[in-house]
């Protein structure tokens, strides 16, 4: 096992109706003229937003607000909101929204409080200071409710990158899963999906030895197996709504993943294609993953056997394990078809001769892609045509 | 699953030499005048007391020791830390040691800044404020290092009780695996009994649908089964130490609990064998939890047939599940006493004609005990004679 440091501070309220305590959390950690970020008109026309505002009312702070978050959100809206945050003298930024509202605000509370450009954190600069964020979370997926990280892209050029910090770990989140239940089947099971991911990116590593951290991740993959397949048929079942959430903050706190080396590969392979296609983040990973298994079990067949075993129920081929890691890969593929996840180029609109420019984006700016193995341009490309 | 909160702010630094930061970590927690509180001379003859120390002179931070902390901490030298604090104007505890140090440091922090009797905080009052409190640990076990409790044995009665709040979680928290090498093995499977244990109070519940929670128990049970059996062949075995001492710390912050009633009933009935026998902790949980299952498995034969399935590896008796959950339960007893644990009451020196007072102290302004089965002093005493 590595050596590590762990640290997740995040204050956490799960359950339902605990979005009336958010005046009461801002207040506590330091709020009084909050800039609240929030996406499209959705939390507004479900009476969540009035809720959040009661709330705020209450305990007599003042906000304004910034709406028009994308999916896969874009630098623009940043800027604007940190110049908002500047001229208003904002001390608390309220994510209201999934991943992307809470990135997109994890990134004007970096910049709200530097002097230079705000990409300069996504550009490899440390960020050790931030306004203080809280949020309000309606997605499952991302864990960027209790991570340190946030991704961006940049309009000019359309490529993403990530940038991450302990000053933008939000000081507390509010997770009801009731208000994941409004959303399409498709946004859903492509938050699961992220959450498996942000498992996988850890689990496959060269570290031995990590035995708590492979079953923790294991625990969060078997819960999302079952949870899925209930939401299935069941899209408004509270208790699978409120596993799914609570595993999607587990699987990317690095509660699994401390003490190894992590891969991310597959994520920087996806985020090229959701730049340049603006598909959903879960979806382009559904189609990069398998075609990442596919060329990188090789490098470690007995550690992609236990994930068959452990994780797909499969009978382990002591005589020939390649055989059972191969079953493994093959079960989370059709696993992700029976959820309606795409597993192919054409499923997301992606196209073969658009692969030179995926990996010149990939690699602008960003060399280094991978740690389970590492990846070069000609690999990269290799790996997107897998998934054709 | 229920509403929760979570929060868990500690800094974990863990792995090889990490003592060696103690002074860094205490300064940038705002330490300036440190106590520092440990148990018997191991951490000095060891050599960790020393290298604690160059780490605080380095930083030049100054420092008074209070050792003698006794296994089962007691409540003289708590009084003696607190009246040490207030004269000194000390304003950092350093726990170094296990959870026996960490506790009787936390009831310190908490009574410092306090000006009635530390006790009335074991009587039910909340802790709201502390000296923020760090810890070096050498011993996996307790998760004290991770959790707002602290236990404490008062004097005058020999009665043992917990008391707990936000306050006095550490601030940080250094976990070197290689420190707990030199431990005994009856002191080291004490410690894995102890860390399942936790994670047994939280498994066995009413509440339904808490797949995550069910499943990141029985990762931190498999994990200490596998880690069990490599100690016991090869003690110094660094990755196995390593796992294990992760592993205490997940088991008790409460990773493993949230969204569920827990239980707590088997470590109140222990509390009163380790006060009144002085035995290690882990060895009364050893003999009280086995007991405890045969009374409690026909509450939820099925909670206790998964038990048996997913961490024992039984087979599960379809047409008789009771024959699953009882074989679980034989396989857990057979377990603790491959790793030397006592499980019967003889084996600590407990008599069964000190049941009535067990019961008498464990109910001693202390009425409930229990969630999963709500205890009597009727029930408790049987299954105090389970144990036998």
């Amino acid at each position: 096992m590595n050596n590590f440091t762990f640290y997740s501070p995040t204050f956490f309220a799960f359950g339902k109706d605990r979005e009336s305590e958010t005046g009461k959390y801002v207040k506590q950690f330091g709020g009084t003229k909050v800039l609240i970020h929030y996406g499209g008109g959705s939390v507004i026309k479900s009476g969540l937003m009035d809720r959040v505002k009661a709330s705020l009312d209450a305990e007599g702070i003042t906000y304004l607000e910034l709406g028009g978050v994308k999916p896969n959100p874009r630098s623009g809206l940043v800027y604007e909101g940190i110049d908002l945050c500047k001229k208003e003298n904002i001390d608390f930024i309220l994510a209201v929204g999934g991943g992307s509202a809470i990135d997109s605000a994890k990134a004007i509370a970096a910049g709200a409080v530097y002097d230079g450009d705000f990409w300069d954190f996504f550009l490899g600069k440390s960020i050790t200071k931030a306004l203080p964020l809280g949020t309000v979370l309606t997605i499952a997926a991302t864990g960027s409710e209790g991570s340190p990280d946030t991704i961006v892209t940049h309009e000019d050029g359309m490529y993403k990158r990530a940038a991450d910090g302990d000053a933008i770990r939000p000081v507390f989140s509010i997770l009801n899963p009731e208000l994941t239940m409004t959303l399409p089947a498709y946004q859903t099971f492509s938050g699961i999906t992220d959450i498996m991911s942000h498992v996988l990116e850890r689990y496959f590593t060269n570290t031995k030895d990590v035995e708590i951290t492979d079953r923790l991740g294991e625990a969060v993959l078997l819960t999302m197996i079952k949870e899925a397949r209930r939401l299935l048929v069941d899209p408004n079942n509270y208790e699978a709504r409120a596993n799914v959430m609570w595993a999607g903050m587990v699987a990317h706190n690095d509660s699994v993943g401390v003490g190894r080396a992590q891969d991310w590969a597959t994520h920087h392979l996806e985020h090229e294609l959701s730049a340049l296609y603006d598909c959903a983040h879960g979806a382009g990973l559904a189609v990069m993953f398998p075609a990442w298994m596919k060329f990188a079990y090789k490098q470690d067949v007995n550690r992609f056997a236990q994930f068959a075993v452990r994780v797909w129920g499969c009978q382990m081929n002591f005589e020939d394990p390649e055989v059972t890691a191969l079953e493994g890969i093959a079960a989370f593929e059709s696993f992700l078809k029976s959820i309606g996840m795409p597993t192919s180029f054409g499923e997301i609109g992606a196209k073969e001769e658009d692969i030179p420019t995926l990996v010149a984006n990939m690699f602008y700016q960003k060399p280094n892609h991978g740690s389970f193995i590492k990846l070069t341009e000609e690999t990269s490309a290799e790996i997107y045509r897998l998934a054709l």
